[in-house]
């Protein structure tokens, strides 16, 4: 282990993404950076088809699987361009040409840029919009009419910027759905069978920016257009094993260490899970106990474990909090520019200790200031 | 410094992509990994939007446009998806709709990539095709007739695979000119105001895999298509300050590192091709100098300083020539999977004494086995 210098402290990371990624990851990686172990070469100067890298994502594909309880039927990608790119590649690939409307639901800032990009390839039908009510809940069933001749439903299983999350699966099984998980990837366990396709990119749970993964199944892919540049072609992408041309070699050698340490220090989904509801636990039960003063943005059914998002009283009184944060070394604390406030994101990498400080800070701020 | 463990010798890194990255800047890497001294937060967790990173950009910018030259009509963008996402941008831009063709050189394995992707969106005329002779030279300009209806003119200053480079600019000044510079970028000099749009991926010279950079003349972009996706919309790109959507935060850092070194400690593009030349004509000489055993694959007015490539007298030979320096501590020696062979990359973060120990082998070995 390499330590810091004694008279460096770092932050705590509360940031909505890229985010906090595990301290023994970190050390790995750091290594990697003058000479991969067993290959004596930088990371950042390995060859992208070299026998080592191809083992790398063999191994991060079968990680993955095994981590979400993936069967045969579903193929694992890494790609670049985020899930930015992933809103245009989902409607290029399964909406061109369609006569029916794919089925998107608003729920915050992130579906509402989805929408945009599917709505440039073919018809879209917003199921749901949150926007009226400031997007502060989701959707119950019964707001939900589902139609059996869409050729996708879209929503995404967390809303990073306003904090909120869908705590169970929704749609027909007997239409695609399509997940945007970027904000809750392998933070917790879920039914990934029911999903013919997931995408997230790295920097919130997993690692850093630069790299998405995508779980598609291979029935989905049945009838895709052919005609697409290959870097926007899941099938091509499919048949060159994600090194379609160069692949962000670093950020996916990162997500490995990550599902690594998933495995083997964390001891896989479930056991995540539990770390990340006792944070969010904390933290929301500080919020609740102090609603005179901090006002937590989500209705309770849709609360987010990954971001809490939060008020106080006024614009001025939030940048105290966030100036107070920083010299407290708390870092990442502000809410999106979009919607202002505070947000805490407490993604995998984030520690229970770091929480527990933001709890103590947070009542000793109350305690000065009301 | 952090230094590695004693039992450890890390190869010379002869790869051709992702390439060496100069020591100083791996070791600036390293500790940037647990925390940027300047912010106190792990290079993988810093927010994109943060006013630090913002400031990366923008210095980033500022050097390459130093080091090149480049006037005030040139944006600088560090977008995704490698020189692929350019083969398609590139014409999505600018031959989408277009009644005349646009021209393209097939000089190599990389232009031979690009002229498909071209082709799907609108006419190309191949003026001039290396193929029929093995790619073993760059047209003349008495081959070469280009027509001013064109809109505009596509080629590779470098093929990477075959190891052949331009040494003079060739077009016309009126039709713009679109140069793949993905492996001699900021390796030297250039009239780079002579081009409309240069792109190239960084995991040659200037960083990691994982961000291409892309200079372009304003001009060009006036009736680029307004349909696009925003992340192939090179207009939404200049808008966003190349922040469309999250960046390969981590590879754009590293390119910056990589520019003040090459300011700082190299001398900046000037410099970096009198080394660059030296190990070139070091290399090349050596080969002259045993041309009964090692044979330059390219014609003498056409070698790149970058790729060096070369044969032995059979692929047995070539065999125990690359086992045996791999032995020697020197790795990513073999040839590219489509020409076999030999090849040494002598990108910007190779040492001349990477290169002198490389020649010393191949004295040593052709004096063993010839």
């Amino acid at each position: 282990m390499i330590s810091s210098p004694a008279n460096r402290r770092n932050s705590l990371n509360f940031s909505g993404g890229p985010g906090a990624l595990p301290e023994s990851v970190l050390q790995q990686v750091q290594e990697s950076i003058i000479a991969v172990p067993e290959v004596g070469l930088s990371i950042l100067g390995i060859s992208h088809r070299s026998d080592w890298f191809a083992g790398v994502v063999a191994e991060l594909e079968s990680n993955i699987r095994s981590l979400m309880g993936l069967s045969s039927n579903y193929h694992v990608l890494f790609l670049q361009g985020g899930a930015t790119q992933q809103f245009s590649m989902v409607p290029m690939t399964l909406l061109r040409g369609k006569e029916y409307a794919a089925e998107y639901l608003h729920t915050g800032y992130w579906t509402g840029k989805a929408i945009p990009e599917a709505q440039r390839e073919g018809p879209v039908r917003m199921l749901w919009s949150g926007e009226d009510m400031g997007f502060t809940r989701l959707p119950k069933d019964d707001e939900l009419d589902f139609s059996v001749d869409a050729p996708y439903l879209h929503y995404a299983s967390n809303e990073t910027v306003e904090g909120l999350q869908f705590h169970r699966v929704i749609g027909r099984d007997d239409v695609p759905r399509i997940c945007d998980m970027s904000s809750d990837f392998l933070a917790g366990p879920g039914e990934f069978d029911r999903f013919s396709l997931i995408y997230a990119h790295a920097q919130k749970n997993i690692g850093p920016a630069g790299v998405t993964v995508v779980v598609v199944k291979d029935e989905l892919l049945d009838g895709a257009p052919t005609d697409l540049p290959g870097f926007l072609d899941y099938r091509a992408q499919i048949k060159a094993h994600s090194i379609f041309n160069t692949p962000p070699v670093f950020a996916i050698y990162v997500i490995l260490l990550v599902t690594r340490w998933l495995r083997d220090e964390i001891g896989g989904l479930d056991a995540m899970d539990r770390i990340n509801t006792a944070k969010a636990d904390m933290l929301y039960q500080a919020l609740d106990r102090s609603c005179d003063f901090y006002q937590a943005r989500a209705h309770r059914s849709d609360r987010s474990k990954m971001n809490v998002a939060f008020t106080l009283s006024s614009p001025e009184l939030e940048s105290q909090f966030l100036a107070a944060a920083a010299h407290a070394g708390m870092s990442g604390l502000a809410g999106h520019r979009s919607v202002g406030g505070i947000r805490a994101s407490l993604y995998n990498g984030l520690t229970i200790s770091a929480v527990e400080t933001l709890v103590s800070f947070m009542e000793e701020f109350r305690a000065r200031r009301r």
